[in-house]
């Protein structure tokens, strides 16, 4: 089942064409994959410590509707495995009043281990499964 | 020649891992192409009143070195014609003291006139030449 | 009775040093501010249309709590009348789990016609009650 | 002599109303702290490691004028002795092309010891003459 978490635009967000600010979506997008991995008890912290780093290496949005002031919407995530030391998040922003996509994306990451090389501690593992 | 402009890490860009968050990049990427607008006589205000807007479609990045606070940095900008209608910017983060690329960057753009169909002005046209 | 909202501190809020960057409350109290008026039938755009602007004069915050990535807090505004023409909000941000003040604000703002003269329109002169 | 940055202001800092956001001003006013403790050889990182924190107690801000895209402004810092463990940053914001002040500030700082008291190390204490 697909992750959401429901936002609503803050007029600070906003730039001066009226609309909610490319850059601003990152943030969104950003909150949204933190929210899911503390929800699948994923800790930061606790893999810092061990020396383990989650990392994005890659982004691809494309913007298809802009959010406005008042706007109220949803930002989902879905886990997407992609290869043996790579996963990804499936991320779209849904304005909820018409359920129209605003922006469609998907964020790639890895993690690493203490000598910076690709290592996938179990948590991380078990969250994106290979299909 | 690539347009560029040169920036310096503010701390407040900087998140909680200590280094430049991943949605500033997307920041100065836009101040880079604004200011390379700028510099090649692009009005948006006089295109607005035109009734001719600019928007982003889709952007791509890739992470590839993470700036730290005190970083002088580099954002390049290339304008690349990628069809008939669509155009795009070919741009690199690049920190200053060992030319090390920190983002690859491809932001397509689009232009659309009152009707919301895609019109490309000719000032736009003349910047992204068609090879 | 006090108006006041329930936000939740986003990792990207957070600087160097792990906590909510200083600026970043300004951010909240304006979102607070704008939700109050929201609330109160202030309609920002129908007055622009009728050419008089909110404007923000002054701000003073007392920084005496950190908030941390992951806290819910809630900020708080209470409309004080200063003057004939000037209004206030009194606001405070304070962490949900033990009711500890993060920042104590007071923010003083007018309200300008077309002339650029202080005028208060009637919706704003009934929401800042002098006693 | 007062310290100085110049900086130019970037489309992405600019809100609905056209003009720089409110909350964008305590960015720039940090900025030019830091990089004046910097230029008087105050490191952070050293005073970290010392277990020494400067944090910022309270901030005054009179908005006086609002910067506009490509708008290019200096940000002044000048350092206020304020009492035995307490010390201040004049600012102001001011516009290059007319000299005008945009932002008028005080903001007060204190350093925390390991054990979360006052005090202040040496290279803070002489860069605030008690007059």
């Amino acid at each position: 089942m697909t992750f959401r978490i429901e936002l609503k635009v803050r007029d600070y967000e906003c730039d001066l064409q009226g609309i909610v600010n490319n850059g601003v979506y990152f943030n969104y997008l950003e909150h949204a994959r933190h929210e899911f991995l503390h929800a699948n008890n994923i800790d930061f912290a606790k893999l810092a410590a061990e020396k383990i780093n989650l990392v994005v290496v890659r982004s691809e949005l494309d913007f298809k509707t802009s959010l406005k002031p008042g706007d109220v919407f949803y930002v989902e995530v879905e886990p997407v495995r992609l290869s043996k030391l790579k996963f990804g998040f499936s991320q779209r922003v849904i304005r909820k009043s018409d359920e129209k996509v605003a922006v469609d994306a998907l964020v790639i990451g890895t993690s690493v281990n203490e000598k910076g090389r690709p290592f996938l501690p179990t948590e991380i593992d078990a969250l994106f499964p290979v299909e």
